[in-house]
């Protein structure tokens, strides 16, 4: 049965690549209100790849932000429903000088695809439609019933979703929620996510004089808050790599020795990255290995910043006015909102003299944990095996999928992270690519996981 | 005959005013690199405004960057030579959403013209045009000899000028240089600029890893440029505004009591200035008042930083990279290039690990003290004490115009500053503006003083 997907999927792969490559194609930023009509005709496009593959009651389900795209096919009577999430979203593409090809023009090259989004996560979400086309023209039947729900926000920490969610809960309900939006731990080797950092996200504004002022004429006799936004940066972090922000660690779960141990199978060597990343240090606290400390640690990073004349050139002002935007990535059991306290303490009470400061928070997303033997989790890990030919480790991913823990808690389901991405697939930044071998084993993995749901999950 | 000439200026007020507007409606900003054209038609317009006025020789020289106008008016034999220096260029005008009209379609509200240029430089450079112009209608000739030099790359510190000018020495030769480009103390009251500061500007670039990283799979595990770089800058003052640099004060010559005693007659009231300004404090080294700190000290100041995804909405990365930008304004007998030597020592020794750093020198100006006691300077003390009704005070500037220690230099000759702005017009800022009773008595003030030169200077 399994066989003769495989071989529909083989025979079938010119036309699924030329589909994916129209999804990747679509500038679909959710970030930037520019780009609103691409996030609607990329809605579209779902849509009618969803009603292609043979799922129905598509529908364009308008939010307070971006729409969501729905679907089902609730033909197996008995049998378990499982929700596939993704998000048809993505990040912005700047720097656009350093992409080999354009961000949005896919191009395949050494079994790989380059676009925005070709891993995170048009590539991925696209294998759960080519699934349930495969199962259905082969078999004519599903193992389980399906709903799908693919939204426009994500990479904007999905806003709007959870309002959505609360309103359709009855129409969303299932048994198990399922993403394909994580990353395998390796080329070959499946890794099954148990953990998410959370994210609260914030800029910080320091103003000084009412305009901004030559530098010629005031320079040296009034505050500036590009020196005040860098004293304030710089009191962050001590010298060890520890945010120095009291209370910033408060609630922080702390490592088990058992996952420790269990990170050792899985944490990257640090020299590799050295040079793979062209530093000659990494960073962060000194008690923690690099692994541990991008997954089960919070942190504090300084995302962007501005201030003064962006153009060419330089023009020689004491600017009225410097920003920085903050992305905290957090762990169970902190609470955005929180962190954001402390952090407001803090610049309140190391801001220099003569500028005015303050804070907007901007986004806010719960650190997540999954429990790994659910029976859910047990037939995931069984999927990838027989795909992949090799058990998956268990890992804990440093990025935050809010919604996540927003599913976990509104539907009381286990959520499944079955990723098929590839550490150095650049999500986020120029040259982002997806690996294609992944793309036939993924969508194997997929098809073997349904077939377990049916079969294990009792309702 | 000054009578007369003032009767013609107010006459012809109305197509002075219209003249100005067209002058003013060109956007030549010389730091970016697409209004190249406007610089060009800029040039073209003062050539023909040039040749209106009367004057001869009428040429748009090329240098290695954007052109110079130069004309002349030779018929005063015996005579000393003036050469009025100017510049046609502007600041760039963002933020445009801060001006009440827009940049460059001028507009005159309560006796003050607004645009970008109107008093740095375009509205005081106008006036010597008109000068030469007014008194040739009236009079029918010049007291003096007069040559015209006007540069369109003072405010990216007049690179180019300085070997134009080594190259046309004898066709610049003159007894004396004249600029408008500096401003009164107060409405009504006159200064004569006897120092002005020099400038080292330089930008200052950390690199981390090889390409932007998500902050949820790197965060807390690499080091981040824009942290580094706030470390950096945050380290460049002490706790009392003084600039914790090695080296930096080097060759500084402090204020003598003479000085400190005379500027006490023009220094502005500082609580005044926190009022006017909007903040809560000053800056600055403790043991100096806000004049000498921002005439006679040098500083140290970030003009703009960059570092990150610069549009809308947060973008959740590691930047690879974040720059900022330095102009220290520099006090004599200090050298730009030992400066910006100290800065890079500076920076190497204070790098943060993990990151790379480099400085890269953009420009430079020497600071520039002109003698008080000549007889030119004298004349312009009696032309502005019979425009203005009462005497000049002595001052020193803050800015640069790096190209008056060249010209002192190179001819050999003063350098009188005879400014007609006004302080709080906003030069460089959103909303500049020139008061209008300044272009009356300005025009007048100018003539008066070509004709105590031709009276009073002997060749």
């Amino acid at each position: 049965m399994i066989n003769a997907i495989e071989t529909y999927v083989q025979q079938h792969n010119e036309i699924h690549m030329e589909e994916l490559k129209q999804l990747l194609r679509i500038p679909s930023i959710s970030a930037v209100a520019e780009h609103k009509k691409d996030i609607l005709h990329c809605a579209e496009w779902v849509a009618g790849a969803l009603q292609k593959a043979g799922l129905e009651h598509v529908e364009i389900m308008a939010t307070a932000g971006h729409p969501v795209v729905y679907a089902d096919w609730l033909h197996a009577p008995g049998k378990p429903t499982v929700l596939v999430y993704g998000h048809y979203d993505v990040q912005p593409a700047e720097p656009l000088e350093l992409w080999d090809t354009p961000p949005f023009e896919p191009t395949v090259r050494d079994g790989k695809i380059y676009a925005r989004g070709a891993t995170d996560d048009k590539g991925q979400l696209f294998l759960h439609i080519k699934a349930v086309e495969s199962c259905l023209q082969v078999i004519g039947s599903l193992p389980v019933n399906i709903k799908f729900c693919i939204e426009g926000e994500e990479e904007i920490a999905s806003f709007h979703l959870p309002p959505f969610f609360e309103q359709h809960l009855d129409k969303l309900q299932a048994d198990v929620v399922t993403l394909s939006d994580t990353q395998l731990y390796g080329p070959g080797k499946p890794a099954l996510m148990y953990g998410l950092r959370g994210l609260a996200a914030f800029e910080i504004i320091v103003e000084g004089a009412n305009s901004d002022l030559h530098s010629g004429l005031y320079g040296g006799g009034v505050p500036n808050p590009i020196h005040a936004l860098s004293k304030l940066l710089s009191s962050f972090h001590d010298e060890h790599g520890h945010v120095a922000v009291e209370g910033f660690y408060n609630n922080v779960i702390e490592l088990s020795q058992q996952e420790r141990e269990a990170f050792k199978l899985v944490e990257p060597d640090e020299h590799k990255l050295l040079t793979e990343l062209g530093v000659s240090s990494l960073f962060g606290e000194s008690n923690f290995t690099f692994y541990e400390q991008t997954t089960s640690r919070p942190t504090l990073e300084i995302t962007s910043i501005s201030g003064g004349f962006q153009g060419e050139g330089i023009k020689p002002i004491i600017p009225n006015q410097a920003i920085a935007k903050v992305a905290c990535r957090l762990t169970a059991a902190q609470v955005p909102d929180e962190v954001m306290d402390a952090v407001e303490k803090h610049i309140h009470t190391h801001k220099p003299a003569g500028v005015r400061v303050r804070l907007n928070r901007l986004l806010r997303g719960n650190p997540f944990i999954t429990p790994i033997d659910h029976p859910a989790m047990q037939a995931a890990a069984n999927a990838y095996e027989e795909a992949y030919g090799t058990s998956p480790v268990y890992m804990r991913g440093g990025g935050s999928i809010p919604i996540v823990e927003v599913f976990g808690r509104l539907l009381q389901a286990p959520v499944v992270m079955l990723g098929f991405g590839l550490p150095g697939e650049n999500l986020h930044a120029p040259n982002e690519h997806f690996h294609l071998e992944n793309w036939h084993k993924g969508l194997s993995t997929i098809c073997r996981y349904w077939y377990k749901i049916g079969a294990d999950i009792k309702l």
